[in-house]
C-alpha cells in the first residue's frame, strides 16, 4: 500500500479515545478483558493489518451480533478507517493501534472467535518468508488467541501468497475447512470486500479465501 | 473421456503377457511381489486411472531408476496405453488392468512410494462425492499403500475438484507439502503431461497440483 505521509494522523488518532486504542492508553491493560470494553460478551473477530477498514466496518454493520477490533500499525492508513468509524459510529467496534508488539499482549489465549487476515504483504522474496503473516511463528500467535472453536479466514489476490500459505497451514497441523480458488465466481455469500479487492477483483484478478482451524481448537 | 467400444480390446490385452496384467493373471497374487515381478527394488510409482497412458509411459522413459504401475479399468482405453508401451518397450512399466477391487487387494502396506491421480473424473454433483477419488475412503487405502515416506501427487484442471481434494486431504490429517495454482506457469520442473492435461492447458486453462503424505508416513 501507497503511504501518504500524514504528520497529523497520530494526534488524530488520539483525539478519538472512544473508537481508537492508542499507544498511550496502554492497550495490553485491555488483555482478557475485551468483553469488559465492548460491554457484553458477543465474539470478538479481529481484522490483522485491517488497512484503510473498510472490511471491518462494513463486517460490524453487517453483523452487530459480533464485535469486531481491526488492528494496524500505520497510523496515516488507520486515520482512513478511523473517519470510516467517525461516519458509521459503531458499538461493536474498535480499532487498535498496534506498535510492533506481539499481539499475545493485547489478548488473553481464547479471546479471539475468528481471525482475518486480507490481502497481506505477500512479501514474495524467499528471504523475508518471516515477515508473511501466515508463516509458522505467527500462526504459534494465532494458535494461543484463538478460542477452541476459532477460525483464521485469509483472503488475498497473491497467488504466490495463496498457495505458500495453504502448505504453511497444513505443515503447521491446521486443518482447512473450505478453499475457495475463485471466490466472486463462487456460492460463498457473506464476502465482504476490502478496498483492495474491490480495485483487484473489478481487473478480473481472482480472489482466494481459505477458512482453517486449529485441531483440538 | 469418451469411450469407443473396443470389442477385441480385452483379447488384444491377454495377448500381451509381457506388459500387461490383466484379470486372467490373478494379479492379487503380484501383492507384496511387484518388485519381484519387476525384478529389482527400485521405488515403486502407481498411476490410479492411467487412461491412455501417456503420462506413466513418458515418465517411465524419463525415469529408468523408478518402477512404475499403471492401473486402469477400462480395457477400451487401455489399449492405448498398451500400444505406447508396445512401441517403448520399458523394463520399468507394468499396466494393470483392475476390475473394481480395492487396490489393498494388489499391493502389500507401503509397497507403494507415490500415488499419482492426474485428472481424475470430478464427479461434480454433491452426491458423487463417495466416487471422487480423494474422497477420505479412497484417502484411507491410499494411506495404507504408500511406504513411510510415500507421497501423493494429485493434478486437474478442475477448479471444483481440487478446492474439494485440498480440504479433504486436510480433513483426513494429510500434510500438504506443495501447492501449485498455475502449474504451468510455476518453476515445476519435472511435470509429465497427460493427454487431457496438454488439451486443456492448449486452451489456456489453468492445470492445479498439490503434493501430499500422511503424518507418521
Amino acid at each position: 500500500m501507497r503511504l501518504r505521509h500524514k504528520p497529523w494522523a497520530n494526534d488524530m488518532l488520539a483525539d478519538y479515545p472512544n473508537y481508537v486504542i492508542h499507544d498511550a492508553d496502554h492497550p495490553e491493560n485491555l488483555r482478557g478483558k475485551w468483553s469488559e470494553r465492548f460491554g457484553n460478551d458477543q465474539p470478538i473477530h479481529i481484522e490483522i493489518g485491517m488497512g484503510k477498514g473498510q472490511f471491518i466496518i462494513e463486517s460490524a454493520k453487517r453483523h452487530p451480533e459480533i464485535n469486531y477490533i481491526g488492528i494496524e500499525r500505520q497510523s496515516s492508513v488507520m486515520v482512513s478507517a478511523l473517519e470510516k468509524q467517525i461516519e458509521a459510529d459503531l458499538d461493536n467496534v474498535w480499532l487498535l493501534r498496534e506498535n510492533g508488539r506481539d499481539l499475545t499482549d493485547y489478548f488473553a489465549p481464547g479471546e479471539v472467535d475468528r481471525i482475518y487476515l486480507t490481502f497481506s504483504d505477500p512479501w514474495p522474496k524467499n528471504r523475508h518468508e518471516k515477515r508473511r503473516l501466515t508463516y509458522k511463528d505467527f500462526l504459534a500467535v494465532y494458535e494461543v488467541l484463538l478460542h477452541d472453536a476459532g477460525e483464521l479466514h485469509f483472503k488475498t489476490d497473491n497467488q504466490g501468497l495463496f498457495e505458500y500459505s495453504l502448505a504453511s497451514f497444513s505443515q503447521y497441523g491446521m486443518i482447512l475447512d473450505e478453499v475457495y480458488l475463485d471466490l466472486h465466481a463462487s456460492d460463498f455469500e457473506d464476502n465482504v470486500m476490502t478496498e483492495y479487492e474491490e480495485k483487484f477483483s473489478a481487473k478480473g484478478q481472482r480472489i482466494y479465501r481459505v477458512h482453517a482451524h486449529f485441531p483440538g481448537k
